[in-house]
């Protein structure tokens, strides 16, 4: 039997410290109590550790930090995203150092050149609204970006994103099955990629089942509580012309959820709805809602896996777009129509 | 009328783009298209931008970033905490650098070395498990840093919490004027002040109604959604000693109502909840949840001008601990009891 190589990790947990703390000590870039030093070395000598090369090959010789740029951290779906980014990089013995842009280009491109200068090693970058071109222009001069979950059209940089087609598909079959007919969708901005193929994805499932297409109904905005609440209020306004919701996140789904409350409608009597993101506890929402789940935990660690493994001097590494499946979590939002 | 001096807020918001941007471009740590660069000069010219010395006390000759340690950025109250700070810091041209510690002690040193190698100018400091005595020395040690929400005993330095004595209190108050003579607390590590004082808070409002004391009970464990679903077993294998339950945390709470459900006890008709933090949709749930509000944001932008404010090289001006208040959200989870 072949002995496994001995890891940074072995060495963290033999000594008790995390492996970020290992990390930067065997890199000098951090003072440790002398007792704490010594347990860390005592388990180097006595594992035998020696710096996997391969590990280190997107970082040799700089910071061992990584970058992760994200729209807001109040959002839920970006808390765990960032949260399952960082413990993979914990587990990879890199630092993270995180950035939110509150969703303002001048922000994104400031830290895109905190990477030109070489402040971190590479950089997972999430971006929520659409790009005139210099955001792309500043990636690809830059390198080292893996784009998540909303695309960048024009940076040539490894993509990954969730299946939104196939969610938005699922959602739609599975308000077909109970019998709806007329559906409405409410997304975030048009232009992005999300909001687009949720849509498109839906509207395959409601032609695979041969509803006619002036059953669907679209009101697009932003990802938000907010836009969620004026959609709802344009709903009620033009005499509920669905009978079932598909929104397109968690935040959008409590907004529209809060005023269909609020105003007495009924879900899932009079409404059913269903929601995509399933970051939030909706399992205990009245009544609890019924989603389209994303994989968050799993992109934020094949977005760092892509950063580490991608070769970087290989153009045709870099063109890639990757989709990790979602699913959909039924509860007790949607129910078959109880009108026309 | 006296003119108001123009500040960065206003030369970013003539040019366009964001006071982190403008802050850069003065210190020369960004490069930005010639455009922009334009933009942002001729708003300076405009306007007769001059510097404020006063909002550069902190950081002047430095790298005009802050750091901001947290737990756990999947926990909703941290990421809300995270997002007011950075919108502070935006608002006062400060970078923001975002550090989570996962929980790890070890992290939480490299991090505070990171501020000794004066990478950044300041920190925001949340822990959220007991410290021994190593935290606190190497916070005094660095200085420049401000401790929020949970207390580093020792550390010598400004803190920040809500006050957690008074949350307590309006919870006790509020269930003993519905009728509760036994409360169930579940907090968190009985090490932290937060468990303390919200323990001792709703004591206080249980001996001010002549309530006896073998009518409050208390579990303490883990302020999370697991620990919280082991309470509500227990609660039910000890055959639902109380009436009432203060949940010392959305997360505590989320895993007591989960399990509550499962087993088919109906809240508030037979054990009434009451939760702490309200920062996820609690509204939302099946009852809308009874909470006490945290003033997160408040928090945050607090912590921020504690760190820029403080003068630190005046020792009584260090050791002052601030309490921003709490209310409660009364809403659908407590009603009188129906059973002794």
């Amino acid at each position: 039997m072949k002995k496994r190589a001995t890891s940074l990790k072995d060495v963290a947990s033999a000594a008790g410290v995390s492996v970020t703390t290992v990390s930067r000590l065997l890199n000098g870039t951090i003072e440790l109590p002398l007792e704490t030093k010594s347990r860390i070395q005592a388990a180097i000598q006595e594992l035998r550790y020696e710096p996997n090369p391969h590990a280190r090959s997107l970082s040799r010789g700089r910071s061992d930090t990584i970058g992760l740029v994200v729209p807001d951290i109040a959002n839920p779906f970006f808390a765990t995203l960032v949260s399952a980014v960082e413990e993979e990089a914990d587990r990879r013995g890199l630092a993270l150092s995180l950035y939110a842009t509150l969703n303002r280009p001048g922000r994104e491109i400031a830290y895109l050149s905190a990477l030109a200068r070489n402040h971190v090693d590479g950089l997972v970058f999430v971006t929520n609204h659409p790009d005139d071109g210099e955001l792309a222009s500043r990636i690809n001069q830059t390198g080292k970006v893996v784009v998540v979950d909303e695309d960048v059209p024009d940076a040539m940089v490894p993509k990954l994103f969730c299946d939104n087609e196939q969610g938005g598909y699922l959602a739609g079959e599975h308000l077909v099955q109970n019998g709806h007919r007329s559906v409405l969708y409410v997304g975030g901005p048009e232009e992005m990629i999300s909001t687009r193929r949720r849509y498109s994805g839906l509207r395959r499932a409601l032609r695979d089942a041969s509803i006619p297409m002036d059953g669907l109904l679209r009101y697009e905005g932003e990802y938000t509580v907010e836009f969620g609440r004026n959609a709802a209020r344009r709903f009620l306004s033009e005499g509920m012309p669905a009978t079932a919701i598909f929104a397109s996140s968690d935040e959008i789904a409590i907004g529209l959820i809060e005023v269909l409350r609020e105003q007495g409608a009924s879900i899932p009597r009079e409404v059913s709805i269903i929601g995509f993101d399933d970051v939030g506890p909706l399992h205990l929402f009245a009544p609890s809602l019924t989603a389209i789940r994303q994989p968050v935990r799993a992109i934020g660690q094949r977005a760092l896996a892509l950063l580490v493994d991608t070769n970087w001097e290989q153009p045709e590494d870099l063109l890639s777009e990757e989709l990790l499946p979602v699913e959909i979590v039924a509860r007790n939002s949607v129910a078959p129509p109880s009108r026309k």
